[in-house]
C-alpha cells in the first residue's frame, strides 16, 4: 500500500514532483512552508490539502507516513530525526544538513530504526544510464578503471531573490549543490571511496550588484555561494577523479561523466551512455530527455533520476500490504545517510 | 625571397610539412636525423638532396637560411643557440629545450640576434579560431574573462617503439608535450601570465608489457612520461584556468577551450569557434578540418595551425629581395622564445 506523504519545501522541485507523484498513485496530505503565505501559495496550486509552517503538524499528521525534505539544508537533520523517531519514511534532499555533526546525526537515527526507509536524494543513481554504466564497469567492459573526467556546465544557481543558495555557510554553491551529487555518483559507480581531495573553489559573482545573470538581487549583501569549482579526488583503487562544476553558463545544461578504463572508456553525456572499445563510440543506452526542464538547479538528469527513484518507491511499497510495510530490492541502490556523511567528510 | 630550409627531425611531422612547405614555395635543402639510416630514408622518401647526422653539417650549408628544429627536446637548445650564432632563422618545436637553463640559452641568443626569426611551433596561435577568439575576447564581446576550461581527449602519445617520448626526463609527457601549448595559448588569448600553479600528474601505464595500446613496446624498461594531467592555474588579473589533458582515449582526438566572461562565453571545439551571449550558442568561425589527419601526435588543430604558420612565414619573407631580410608584422603573433621561457616557468 503507498504511504501518504508530507512534502518539506516550496520551491520549484516541489511544483515538479507533485503532478508525477500522484501519476504513480501517492497521495500528498501535507506541505510545510518557511512563511504561512508561502506554504498556502503552493498548496493552493497544487491543491494539496493541508499546508502549515510548523514542522511537528506535518509529522504528526497521521495519513502521513513518507517524508520528503527538499527545503533549505539547515532543516534537514533537525527534521530528518524527528521524523524517523516517530515512525515515519524520510527522503532527504542531498546536503544531508549542513555538517558532519548534522549528517552523523542523521545516521545515527537511520541506524537506530532500520524498519524505516531512510534515503537521500542521489539521484543519479537511478537514472538508467548510469544504471548501465556501473553494470558495465562491473562486467569488466572496460577493463581496470584509471580515470574520471566529471564535467558540468549550467546556468547561475541563484534565485531572483536572495536566500539560502547565495550563502555558502547555508549550504548554497556549486560544490554542495552539484557536487555532492557527483562525489556520491562516482563512489556508487566505482564501489571506491576518496583518499585524498583538492580543489579550486571560486565565487566570481560575490556582489550582488554586479552578477549578471541576477540583475534581481540588490543590496550590501555579498554572495559567499562559490559559483566554480574543479576539484581532484584519488580513490582508495587508485583511480584518479577530476570535476569542473561550472555555473557561469547562459546556454543549456550539459554533463559529461567519462569513465576511462584499461580496454576503453565509458562515458554518459546527459541521459545517454556511449560505450568506446576501438574507435567509435557507440550508443549503449540512449533516452529522450522528456522530463520537464524548469530552473537550472534541477536538470534535466537529476529529475529523471529522482522520477525513477519515485518509481522505484512505488516498487518498494505497493507489494505490502501494512501502510508501513516495505520491501528492500527496489530502494536498495539508493543513498543511505551513512553516503551522505560519506559525502560530507570527503567535500573539499 | 624565400630561404632554403634545414630539417631536424625525421618523424612523423617532417613527412607531413615537407610537402606543404613545397607548396608554399620553399626549397628544402637539408634534412639531420639521429641516425645515417634514419636521415637517409627520409631524404629518399621526400627527395630531399641531402641528409646527415652531423647537426653542422646542415647548419653551415650556404643555401640553408632557415632551420625547423622538429628533432627530440634535449637537442633543442644546443642546435637554436649555434643556428642563430651563424646568422639562420630558427623555428623550434614546442618543449624549448629540457630545462629552464636550456630556454634561458634560447633566449640569450634570440635577444641577441634581433635581425633573425626566432620563433616556438606553438601552433595554436595561428588556427583562424583562436585568432578570432583572440579578437573577439579584445573587443568586449565576453566582457571580463572569469574562467577558462580546456579538455584535450587523444589516443597515447607513445610510439610504437621505446623512444623518448617514453621518458618524463627527455621532455616525455602530456604536460610537455601538449600542456606547454596549452599554457602558451592561454597567455596569448588573454594577455594574462599564470601567478599559482597546481597540477595532479599521473602515468597510469608504467609497465610497457601491460600497456594495452601499445604492445609494441616491451622489455624491462618503465615509461615514466605522463600520460594525464590536470592543472589549475590562477593568472595575474583573477582568471582561473583548469585544464584537462587526456591521452587514455581509443577514439578520436577532441579539444574544447572554453572561455566564461561576465557576459557570454566562446568555446573552440576543435577549429571550430563558437559564441554565446544568450542561451544559444551560434558558429562564428568554422573550417573543414581538411588538414591530413597522422598520429596522435600531431592532431587536427595543431598540424592546420603550423600550416598557418607556415603561409606567414612565406609573407615575411616574400616581400624582401634580400634572402635574409623579412618583415616583422606576419609573424608577429608567433611565440618568442622569451614565451618559450614562461612556458617552461610555469610548467606545474
Amino acid at each position: 500500500m503507498l504511504p501518504g506523504i508530507g512534502l518539506f519545501g516550496t520551491g520549484n522541485i516541489v511544483r515538479v514532483i507533485v503532478p508525477f507523484l500522484r501519476e504513480k498513485g501517492f497521495k500528498v496530505e501535507a506541505i510545510w512552508g518557511r512563511t504561512l503565505a508561502e506554504a498556502s501559495q503552493v498548496a493552493h496550486d497544487l491543491q494539496i490539502p493541508f499546508f502549515t509552517n510548523q514542522v511537528d503538524d506535518v509529522l504528526l499528521k497521521k495519513d502521513v507516513d513518507l517524508i520528503f525534505i527538499l527545503c533549505a539544508p539547515h532543516l534537514h537533520a533537525q527534521i530528518s530525526v524527528k521524523a524517523l523517531g516517530i515512525g515515519k519514511h524520510v527522503l532527504c534532499d542531498k546536503p544531508s544538513g549542513l555538517s558532519q555533526i548534522d549528517a552523523l546525526k542523521m545516521v545515527r537515527a537511520a541506524l537506530y530504526y532500520p524498519s524505516l526507509i531512510s534515503i537521500l536524494n542521489h539521484s543519479l543513481r537511478f537514472l538508467p544510464a548510469f544504471i548501465h554504466m556501473k553494470n558495465a564497469i562491473g562486467d569488466g567492459v572496460i577493463g581496470k578503471i584509471n580515470l574520471i573526467e566529471v564535467q558540468l556546465r549550467m546556468g547561475t544557481l541563484l534565485h531572483d531573490t536572495y536566500d539560502w543558495l547565495c550563502d555558502e555557510k547555508m549550504g548554497g554553491g556549486a560544490l554542495t549543490m552539484v557536487g555532492s551529487h557527483v562525489i556520491d555518483l562516482i563512489s556508487h559507480l566505482t564501489g571506491q571511496r576518496a583518499t585524498k581531495v583538492h580543489a579550486v573553489i571560486r565565487t566570481f559573482n560575490k556582489d550582488p550588484n554586479h552578477v549578471t545573470q541576477n540583475p534581481f538581487i540588490t543590496g550590501i549583501r555579498t554572495i559567499t555561494a562559490p559559483d566554480f569549482c574543479s576539484f581532484q579526488m584519488e580513490l582508495e583503487g587508485g583511480v584518479l577523479v577530476t570535476a569542473n562544476l561550472n555555473t557561469h553558463m547562459t546556454s543549456a545544461f550539459t554533463q559529461e561523466i567519462l569513465v576511462c578504463g584499461t580496454i576503453g572508456h565509458l562515458i554518459v553525456k546527459g541521459c545517454n551512455l556511449y560505450s568506446c572499445q576501438g574507435s567509435d563510440e557507440k550508443v549503449v543506452y540512449s533516452e529522450s530527455d522528456d522530463t520537464p526542464q524548469t530552473d537550472s538547479s534541477l536538470p534535466g538528469p537529476y529529475l529523471n533520476g529522482l522520477c525513477k527513484m519515485i518509481t522505484a518507491l512505488k516498487e518498494a511499497f505497493l507489494p505490502v500490504e501494512d501502510k508501513k510495510g516495505w520491501v528492500k530490492q527496489p530502494v536498495l541502490s539508493a543513498a543511505t545517510f551513512e553516503d551522505g556523511l560519506y559525502v560530507q567528510v570527503s567535500s573539499p
